[in-house]
């Protein structure tokens, strides 16, 4: 299986990409493809021995809590310290971090290895995640004290946004931070506070595998009358760790008062721990350590200013949310190649037509049949052109990090209108991969002795998590697609007419590329219709048909421009793009008519649905 | 849960199809709405007291082999019982049988609940299908000894098809059947042979649910050179009991050379022990007693003439198909009920527009936000409408059976040309349903504390057996809608032109109207351009899309003909049918375009895939 993985992945980055021309840049410098393919190549052999054999283990064995820890299996903290050890919790930081300073683009598609090896066990992307964010929001202490742990593997992460009550709508959280004694300001570790309350669906909450967990919590600080800001200019954020630590990161030896509440047990995606906390119920009454705190609750430091929360934490959600795409793509790259090895070899049945009525001709590999081909092609058409979605967006952080500074902004904002892309699509369609998957197994595919059905029921989870597809659709047609008035969509258009003026003269894409044009027009007039004026419910109430359209659409231009490229028709890979693209165009693209007809109508029949009447 | 279900049936039964009018045919005089309704109130107590509170158990405790006995929940055989009790095993046969003498289409309703309240507890269809086939085609005898046992409870059946090398190729099954010595033919029980080979996805093939498990077993005939006859014409089916019996269905206390090889586990479906089994391997030698029985082998008594064993089986798999669709319906319909109640009852967030942008305004039911009304539709218009499509296959059962004989011919053709659907079209979009109705609960519907994500999982499933959707679609394509001259085709065609006439004259549904008769043109159209010459391997590529676009027309035209008789705007009820019915022909009819396209043109994309460039 990793070998298609990293034939994939070399094609789109080195041929497509061209991340190796990113070496002439300065922080690049000391970077050359093979110091690249170093780190490619060691994160393929640990994904392939310390991930990959583990996978339906930690299915099986699920965390559990004994009464003190949670158990994970031996496998998992084996997984965790090859990974820390590799270096790759580091790999895009600075040199003097004791970082790699490796392309946001490699450090990506290194990280894809693991994913597709086992989502679940994963691979840091919330302690990096973490980490990040503290290095951009944090004071200089804090980051001492929390982020280079995280970056070494001693400290892992979490992002604790959601609330029992609170998932999607993180304007009703109810978490308090009081501030903690008059001196509250003086630590050394930033504002300190006292927190209360409950965090829901915290991924890694609990475990052992590191000596600390770096809880980054959104909470609102009341105002003088004791009562909480309503909406999210009230959320504040702040480090709580699990245990308390010194300034320089080492542990005092005294527990804060986070205690787990729960342990949520999951259709899938099991080997991670997933939790409710308790923040300051009392369970760890905590003091802290040369300070006389005062007050009742978990121990946290503010980052950034007061009510800013909501800011600085979606420096780590948008980060996140290319994370969860890559997780989908990389579940569907698995359950592809798992299917494209089954049939190869599974015999069953003959071909159709006249040479397949010899029933003592013996059975073929059911890789001949034309269907078993449309769900191997389907596949391959999602998930390598999710991966080359995925890649794209991360060279365009990279862009954005280190380009020119008109270059740098333009990939900035192309970047906000393709989040929510990047996030959904795979998701959406990479889940559908795993389903046929599934389907060319057959009934074997249906049974536990084969992979896909847990790389089904584990990609179920990516239109949940990091804003469901609800949510990433209200941010693509209600916000992305209209601000700084609509440059974002006008930059994005310009790239894919560059795409569509380049595939006009290639006598084998024509068609497609007359076939893109007109599907980004449509998409540009459903997008005009749909705020036709400034009535937003109007606007919004088929936003989820909108974000597939967009979705198909993209990747379409995705599409024709890997197959710009692919262009040897020697070359059985280069053969099988190009065949993929043309299967994205005749079977896929044609589907946005009948999601962008009810945008564009603002059809009404499900919002006007009353509910009296379901 | 089981209040809107019973709704939507008794409106679909009483009012739609107007069963009760079969009580003027002489085979259901004796019944009345009463007697039905009787029925339907038992199947509904039974499923909700004694399966629905056991459905997640029998998910956890999956069925275990303790080296002698498959071990199933205490609640999987009180199921059984009660299930048994309540006559359902014989609710269509004749009075002189036992039986209730009920129309198909009320068994079928009445069942529909079990399958809503635990699919994978099982209501006995495969015991029903198995009495129903040797009812048709085994003799006086065979009927006595296996069929009525299973009628009466005491036993139960398979269907054993399948092999570990022939799942979808029936053809290539090596399951041997031997003449057992020279008075083979002189048993009373039927010509008595010896068979040796495996079977395997065989459902509720061991278990101690029942005294007896009667195998209806396809095996092959070895000629006179000891070879067997390639293709299914080799195939004759045979009665294997798990323990012999005399004539008069009592055991005889000699257990027959069945023996467990190996238990599936699945993702879902999981009450519902499937097995791997072997046929005379000798784990359990036996002599047929009284007899002077000689082979090897596991003791079979033959059904039918020699050759005939698929025509004989396709008996029951016909009746199987529809118990799939109505399964998987159902499994649609419980996570949509599931769904419909969180989302009443789960506060989150603020309306669009101005409304909601005062965060000191309280959170609002989710059922509130058009994206979860989208949501919601969605799954009532998948659900409701292939609840319909299953009870119109019911009822033209009943035509067939009980109707003159040029409407029983009518009926006989109609379901030919609509049983592929019947299956396929639930299984693909009530699954699609399950997905949604875990979305409407976002993080709690992926873990197994709500109950969405095993309807899920357990729907996976109804893609796969009984025939899969490829093989749903080569039916549909390469036979059904050509057999008999195309008149199955012309018959349909017409049911769907008389619906379209009437819709005309409903301002409200005018527009549908043109809409379904549009769609039924370019369905036509596609057929005779996939078929325009004898190529079948070029007709038959796209099947699938074919399948997809034949079934989303034949059930939009379902719901236009049940939005005819929903007329009172008046009555919530109707005007959510009324709404449901437009969400199918705004947001589902317009995909039928992207399917048939690829189908009229007889696109070889994915056909012409070369193996290397995958």
């Amino acid at each position: 299986m990793a070998q298609g993985l990293r034939a994939a992945i070399d094609f789109l980055l080195y041929g497509w990409l061209q991340v190796q021309t990113l070496t002439t840049r300065p922080r690049y410098a000391e970077h050359s493809r093979e110091t690249f393919d170093a780190v490619l190549d060691t994160c393929e052999r640990i994904a392939r021995e310390k991930y990959a054999p583990f996978n339906r283990l930690v299915d099986t064995e699920e965390p559990r809590f004994d009464g003190e820890r949670v158990v994970l299996p031996r496998a998992t903290h084996e997984a965790w310290q090859a990974y820390a050890a590799s270096g790759m919790l580091a790999a895009a930081q600075d040199y003097e971090l004791g970082g790699m300073q490796l392309p946001y683009t490699v450090e990506a598609a290194g990280n894809a290895f693991f994913a597709a090896a086992s989502v679940s066990i994963g691979a840091g992307m919330l302690t990096v995640g973490n980490a990040n964010l503290l290095l951009a929001h944090g004071t200089p202490a804090q980051q001492r004290a929390f982020a280079l742990p995280q970056l070494a593997g001693r400290f892992s992460g979490t992002m604790c946004l959601s609330e029992p009550q609170a998932g999607s709508s993180l304007s009703d959280i109810s978490t308090r931070a009081v501030p903690d004694g008059p001196d509250f300001e003086s630590d050394a570790l930033g504002p300190r506070y006292r927190l209360r309350g409950n965090k829901m669906w915290i991924s890694a909450g609990e475990h052992e595998l590191t000596d600390n967990i770096v809880h980054l919590v959104l909470a609102k600080i009341p105002g003088p009358d004791g009562r909480l800001v309503p909406g999210v200019q009230g959320i504040s954020l702040f480090i709580v760790p699990k245990k308390l630590v010194d300034t320089e990161g080492q542990l005092t030896g005294e527990r804060n008062d986070v205690a787990l509440a729960g342990l949520n047990h999951k259709c899938g995606w099991r080997g991670t721990t997933n939790t409710l906390l308790n923040f300051g119920e009392g369970r760890y009454p905590v003091r802290p350590p040369g300070l006389d705190g005062q007050g009742a609750g978990a121990i946290g430091y503010r980052v950034g200013a007061v009510g800013q929360g909501l800011r600085c934490m979606f420096h780590m959600m948008n980060e996140a949310r290319i994370g969860v795409g890559m997780a989908a793509t990389m579940l569907g790259m698995a359950g592809y190649l798992a299917s494209l090895d089954y049939a190869r070899t599974r015999l069953q049945g003959r071909p159709l037509g006249p040479a397949g009525k010899d029933p003592t001709q013996p059975p073929v590999p059911i890789i001949q049949h034309a269907d078993v081909k449309r769900m191997l092609l389907a596949q391959k058409a999602y998930c390598e052109g999710a991966l080359a979605l995925e890649l794209y967006c991360a060279r365009l952080v990279d862009e954005q990090r280190t380009g020119a500074p008109a270059a740098a902004d333009e990939a900035r904002l192309l970047l906000e209108v393709l989040t929510p892309i990047a996030k959904s699509w795979p998701s959406e369609w990479c889940l559908e991969a795993n389903s046929l998957a599934i389907q060319v197994h057959g009934g074997y595919g249906y049974t536990r002795d084969f992979p896909v059905e847990q790389y089904w029921r584990d990609n179920r989870l990516n239109m949940i998590h990091e804003g469901t597809h609800g949510i990433q659709a209200l941010d693509l047609l209600g916000r992305k697609v209209r601000m700084e008035a609509g440059r974002g969509l006008q930059l994005l258009g310009q790239r894919i007419a560059a795409t569509v003026s380049r595939a006009q003269g290639d006598a084998a894409l024509q068609a497609h590329a007359h076939a893109l044009q007109r599907a980004w027009q449509e998409v540009l007039d459903a997008t005009r219709a749909a705020w036709a004026d400034d009535d937003a419910a109007a606007a919004l109430a088929n936003a989820v048909p909108y974000l597939q359209a967009f979705g198909h659409t993209v990747l379409a231009w995705i599409w024709l421009d890997v197959a710009l490229l692919a262009a040897d028709a020697g070359d059985a890979a280069q053969r099988g793009r190009r065949q993929a693209c043309r299967y994205f165009f005749h079977y896929e693209l044609p589907k946005i008519a009948a999601w962008l007809q009810v945008v564009r109508t603002r059809d009404l029949t499900c919002a006007e649905m009353p509910e009296a009447a379901f």
